[in-house]
């Protein structure tokens, strides 16, 4: 089986590709190759990279000639950066995944045994206020960044040419991953992980808005499974409703900060600095809260069950320091 | 001021360009542009036809250096024949919006100051069903068509390039536009005008669908005002949700039948035949029935209160017979 990550430099992409290296998809062994503008100096065995932009013309017209069974799409410039620079978000973020469609319908077309699962990581960025308590799986997309209109008008896409029969694809919007291992980077959403990070590896972290401030989080670890679950669910289960809001802990600061003190005490706690920040306050004031994401917990996806098994899976997972 | 009508030829296009051209915008006279592939033989006085496609390479950009203040954008191939043609559907219905957005970004970059109006035909084709009783201003977009999604998408192009100001946008979700002058045509729906229009005009039609399908309509004069109010609102109201379902009337074809019945008297109604057709019947299946279309009417769109008003508007604009 030969799986292609798309974006599989970045953070989660690395994950997934050393998950299915090691654990396989529905116990097949996997054929790996990541493709991406960048990768960390250390490679992953038994993965080949191709270093390239997706906007690269004829590049994803080569990477679906190599038929992969399962395509990764996790693709993307960040929300902060297709919000400043318009043309570009639109470049990188849209217009790729219309090429790489139409290429897997031609691929389609010529050998109609050739229907890829295509699994694509959209992201709660498709909605915009005013929200309600709970966002069902029946609430419209408003996006209110033009990372949100993209990867809505990707999931689009992607449903489409799955109705048409040309791909087999999934959408799965992501909740904030939390916590991130590595720096801080430019993203408004940095500090969530950030406010664990840096005090658990004995350093100061800026809290940029209101201890009050709620949000969707789920850990890296969980965002592996969401992948893997995606690459090998049954997409008649779907019943053309592709693009699916996923599990994940609907917590405050305030009470990820508790559940930090919890686990490690307050001396770790006291790290964590408040200093207002009006731009972030105001960017992370229209994202979602919380979501009943009935329809992918009937599918199976699974998330954690508390922002504190979210902070245990760091300790385990990055730090190798089990409470 | 200057209007742009793209798809301009059409019977919609036809009555607003004529509706504009004898009453204004706004108190203003207009200066009317009609672009379409193809044109009715009557030309309209104090309007200008240009002859070509929407997709024709250079004609976007071509059409925005003329600077309109107003763009009707009605330009689309019908729901069956971008289900059939798969590639054309997207060549025709999203490709050539995109490229028009990119053409009035670069006029306004060259300008400030331009920021025109777009008023873009949606279509109750971007929901798809399992539907609620009654579809709300909330409901997902999951469209069951390319048309659907086609249109889904442009929405949200329109919202994003309005929401960086570049343009002034808003999309409005048409119900089924009944009853249509002329002949029948190809779409799914044409039965629904048809079993009004041919018994009127002392010929007989084809009901293909059970008498107890529930659907949901507004008449042409309806459009025009949708398109006319759209084109004058005070976008500042839409507060970043600019793609609309408007106001109509849910019935089901009894009740159509019975309205034509008291109007006209129980021999026109005679020339109705049922005559199943399973495959125009299963797509009718999959189309929303009704709509709580409460931003819509806050928002001064207005549409008829029953079938019978819809049927009088036939008899008035087109038969010149009141009744």
């Amino acid at each position: 089986m030969r799986a292609l990550i798309l974006g599989g430099g970045g953070m989660v992409g690395q994950k997934l590709a050393r998950h299915i290296a090691a654990n396989g998809l529905n116990g097949e062994q996997v054929d790996i190759t990541l493709h991406d503008i960048a990768f960390p100096s250390t490679e992953i065995t038994g993965a080949t990279q191709i270093k390239g932009s997706i906007a690269d013309a004829g590049t994803p017209e080569t990477l679906a000639k190599t038929k992969p069974d399962v395509i990764f799409h996790l693709a993307s410039i960040v929300s902060g950066e297709a919000e400043a620079d318009f043309a570009k978000g639109w470049a990188i973020n849209m217009h790729p995944t219309w090429a790489l469609l139409e290429a897997l319908r031609a691929e389609h077309e010529a050998d109609p045994s050739y229907r890829p699962r295509v699994v694509f990581t959209s992201s709660i960025a498709v909605f915009g206020g005013p929200y309600p308590d709970k966002i069902s799986d029946e609430f419209l997309s408003a996006p209110q960044t033009s990372y949100g209109a993209q990867k809505a008008i990707c999931e689009m896409l992607i449903s489409d040419f799955s109705r048409k029969g040309f791909i087999d694809g999934i959408s799965i919007r992501l909740p904030t991953i939390c916590v991130r291992p590595g720096k801080p980077n430019a993203a408004a959403s940095s500090f969530f992980s950030g406010i664990i990070r840096e005090p658990l590896n004995g350093q100061e972290a800026i809290l940029p808005v209101a201890d009050t401030t709620r949000h969707w989080h789920a850990s890296p670890r969980s965002a592996t499974g969401f992948l893997t679950h995606a690459a090998t669910l049954d997409t008649d289960r779907l019943q053309n409703r592709r693009a699916l809001n996923l599990p994940g802990v609907s917590c405050t600061v305030a009470e990820q900060i508790e559940a930090l003190r919890d686990l490690v005490g307050n001396d770790v706690v006291k790290l964590i600095k408040h200093q207002p920040d009006p731009v972030i306050q105001k960017i992370v004031e229209g994202w979602p809260r919380n979501f009943a994401p009935e329809r992918a917990l009937a599918l199976g996806f699974k998330a954690e069950g508390s922002f504190k098994e979210i902070i245990q899976v760091y300790l385990d997972d990055e730090l190798k320091r089990p409470t």
